[in-house]
């Protein structure tokens, strides 16, 4: 326990990678909301596994079904549950796995907390697959949330040792933040997004991987969304975004380089635009002390490199009890961070969709 | 809502920063347990303002009341509140920051929060004063989880340029690391340590302030704590450390840093240590899948410079809603860190006795 | 929000009762528990409608799958989801139920909550069919505590003026208890059940319906369970069975009955029986200050008459807002009782592995 | 764990009997409410033992202060703490119930769950005392509710075999409902109280105690207000109820007296007044499938004998495991009914916030 998540908006994550079904429940919707199937699909596309042709992994339909909490087209304010077949499931890769943990991975560490009975099969529970229920939810809440003038975009601000373009976190160029939705390689940059591709391919050809950082912007978010203490919005944002597997880090604004500036320097003065309190800069990403402040909402996230590679590793025969050396056969993914970028986005979604509700109930 | 926290172990914090009391309640404590006033007292002396001679901040005792759940000494089971007062309050210095808010804190987006009506004094239930009855907590909880063999270490990693020594992730000093918590300015080496406090101090002769970052380990961590997805060890420490006033990043391990890394040089390989399943490295951070692997955890916490300087800045009247220059008076403390320190120890103290509740139980 | 509930044991309930599926997820299920489908299929069938030969209702199948949280037979101690068809729904009944709403139904107050958008069909999400999906998570439950010595029995104690033959709470007969699951009316007087099946077919007769009560024993509970104040087992098996449509009173012991008796009559007073301390006798129900006391646990569910009857109503359109006479037709069901005692039980195994599992944790 | 409740208002209460302080935090009251301190005090007045002639209970004078989250004689939105002393505790009375647990209390079960932990004075954490600061956080829920123009009633319905007059839950007497609170004896029943008061002073003068049950009435609630299966209003209610010590019933409207009913008696018909739907009846106490439907709701608590009596009763010593006479000696109070109305109208009160708040929000 547990894989829920939320406040006013309750989010609940089941599933094993290659198990029948994987899905998700969310209960709290407002009701009445319209719901755009093919949106749903359109967002689920840019996850999916297969989309990236720079990638060779598992190729899964990604089709989704609601099985409860819309009823003509609408949201009934009832529990939502969508459901996702596992199509694509190839469980004999993974035979080995319960007996020799690959590093880095919840191999060993779900063995232990379950005393042995998880299903190892391709991670089980703890698979990457689980954000594809996670994105179909975000996809829902994103539509519910625009209708109330808050969107979400998010670019790959760095991949390996190449970072995309800087950004001016307070009047940062919302047309070509609005378009990032609808680029496969989702960078402000052209040129430094072709670097990027060159270091995920040439990780693939060494049979490695490489990390990188996702940075998202919450757009339209108005002021007093939040609370205080442990129900600040970064409280409820990281705890939700660390449930996206290979999450190593979330900041906000200027993050963990806020560490090398001065008070003078980092502070974001306050100024009027057209009646407006707005701040100069926005090193603190939209947020003080737990609440919004109307500027926009920037958080980071660092994902570690895909802990599957190629190349042979050292591992322990968790049976015998001896060292043995790995090999991890059959596809892998180079890069998860295109990937997780939508889950942070959907992540996103479900967390405002969630605060919003907190401040303005369900007849707000 | 909502200033609590935890799974199995609930912590609420109250009060304001110039109301009577602070304080703490925490359900769910294991009954039984001997607590040793004498140690919290301690443990609140290291975070008390005052406490250091490069800081000339307000000065309170921090001396604490229990009030509930200990008879004859030791635990009951049943909640236990501890009050603190609030001595050496000043309102009259605050008299200014409803009108006029100061930038990068919670003055503006508290207000609007609360529409008007929450207590501005010295920041009210956002100050970092509410910190105290954290430490309070954390000091209990540390002598109930160094019992069962989990000790906690945090040290400063960075204050502005200067960072501390390097530390072996995975194979600590852990005599050094224990040796932290008695020193005055906790760093490893003792040269950046003078370093630090030059930088703080020449901070503090500008009027202006700086940040860092804080590492903790948290040692002796059984494996397969923790839960997936939403319920992770990440999730769970990452709300709880946002609770902590200016914090602006949470990592894991190697943090962001594995951004660059290759998968071949992050995975943290399997080996046997007499018996035992280790990793060679530990950029995770003891932690796979959310689940705590046996290894330290290691968390680092970016906090940002202290938003109250001397120098002028400018803010927006909000009740003329005209732009002016605000000046902060009185006493400011140029550097946040060694104080938000213990707090991040505390935080982990609480947090980890929740975890280890979760798996073994009140019977555990 | 809410369709959940638990603590340790988290339970989630979806779906509506014409809609493609109804479902349940429940996460913090022990690991490597043996699920044996056969018997969550016999606990499913004694709730099935179709059933009872003095009851004419809808035919479901009841069957479920298990599409998470198993594995090779065991639980994985991940979320399990349990899904369930809807395959007899014969939406065009309930055309009119949206305009005209049916007395003592959630028809009207449903409609209000979710300003119009809730799926009416057959009381949509408010339906009893949902709790098919908890008597599946029910059944799950019980045999994770009968291997823990827990177990459960329930018995029709009231239907009209009927009462079944009088129990002594104290020292109930366990064999004759736990006869009741194999009959297909689970009284323990036979010439009293005859009495009730006859009072239920005169109310069919005359399209009318009967209420009743159920009343449940849990033996063989360890003393300790449960906690003070909100967190008592009466609050927390109360909250539960009122989610169990049509039941409007719950009670614990003697229930309402002390109201009449003395305090010397009462009171349950101490003795000893081969070293164990029990009681005399058991008015409480096995509960002190809300934690179990070692003696049987018992619990009253009063569960009103079908609101759903042939006879004429008086009820009002909704859309022009003028009253009007309302004639359910379709099969309906006299008697919802035995229906309920199972869902009842099955609620009070998700409870008591949830209370388990609070004090004995996961490794208990 | 838990001595907490509510979903959008968070009450925990932390105290023991003879301890130095009992209080109560509550987090998410909405912000900017006036607070009248001598109408909270009043309140507990009603509450505070000594105020019954035919009692002779310990004296607390109840006095209260609120330590946080009142600032300028108005709601902060920030966590409330009100605050209570222990004065007239007499810790020595109760030197032997550690070893002679008495009947029917919870000294036995403390005990078990808290390993021999827990504070065994006059209860310690589990004595009726807790619900004085119930009762301050009702305080001030109830005049933030009648500002919402939601008020609550409550009537002692019955004393041993004497009921009160009967009331007609759709149509009740609104001022003579309001009436009650004023009343030092409230029953609507002139000579029926009279004759309750005769059975309590007979129970006293015999060394024994008697039962009763409170009926208590929400009006003005809007319809709408609650969540389907376990976030129903009855769950709600019935889990916040149940913590206070010596109930062992609730009900709803009707309660158990529907199970006699036939559907066509109990079934509550619809009828416009004014243009607002209505009910002719009002068994199901304005609550359809866990929704409020704007008919009064009416609540009914079942209230057990207290447990305290002077008569001797059997008992057994728990550390020479031999069966004993206990002698309860030193005052006693022969009902416990009449200072539970009052948290029963408390609890009603807080819930009645939460509730109204999951609908309409912050800015409701």
């Amino acid at each position: 326990m547990v894989s829920s998540w939320g406040t006013h908006l309750k989010m609940t994550i089941f599933g094993e990678s290659h198990g029948p079904k994987i899905g998700a429940v969310v209960d709290g919707l407002p009701p009445g909301e319209k719901v755009d199937l093919a949106e749903i699909q359109a967002f689920l596309q840019r996850r999916a596994p297969g989309n990236f042709p720079w990638s060779t992994t598992r190729r899964e339909a990604d089709t989704f079904t609601i099985v409860s909490g819309v009823y003509r087209g609408r949201t009934t304010g009832t529990p939502l549950c969508v459901l996702m077949d596992n199509t694509d499931a190839r469980p004999q890769d993974y035979a080995e796995q319960k007996r020799l943990p690959r590093p880095s991975h919840a191999d060993y560490t779900g063995r232990i907390r379950y005393q042995g009975a998880n299903d190892p099969r391709g991670g089980g529970h703890f698979s990457g697959r689980l954000t594809a229920p996670l994105c179909a939810v975000g996809a829902v809440c994103r539509q519910i949330l625009s209708r109330r003038g808050i969107t979400i975009a998010a670019r790959i601000a760095q991949i390996g040792e190449v970072c995309d373009e800087p950004v001016d976190l307070a009047r940062p160029d919302l047309e070509k933040l609005h378009s990032l939705e609808h680029r496969q390689f989702p960078v402000l940059g052209h040129s430094q997004g072709r670097e990027m591709i060159a270091v995920m391919e040439a990780a693939r050809a060494e049979g490695d991987s490489v990390g990188g950082i996702v940075q998202a912007f919450v757009l339209g978010v108005p002021p007093g969304l939040g609370d205080p203490i442990f129900g600040g919005v970064e409280s409820r944002l990281a705890s939700l975004l660390y449930g996206i597997p290979a999450v190593k880090g979330v900041s906000f604004g200027a993050g963990f380089d806020v560490c090398t500036l001065k008070g003078s320097e980092n502070n974001d003065s306050f100024y009027l635009e057209e009646g407006q309190v707005r701040t100069c800069t926005n090193n603190d990403g939209g947020l003080n002390g737990g609440i919004t402040n109307g500027m926009p909402v920037v958080v980071n996230v660092g994902i570690k490199p895909t802990p599957s590679i190629a190349l042979p590793q050292q591992s322990v025969d968790l049976e015998t009890l001896s060292e043995e050396t790995l090999v991890i056969t059959g596809r892998h993914d180079p890069c998860i961070v295109p990937r997780a970028l939508v889950a942070v986005e959907a992540g996103l979604a479900a967390a405002f969709l969630d605060l919003y509700l907190g401040t303005f109930g369900l007849k707000g």
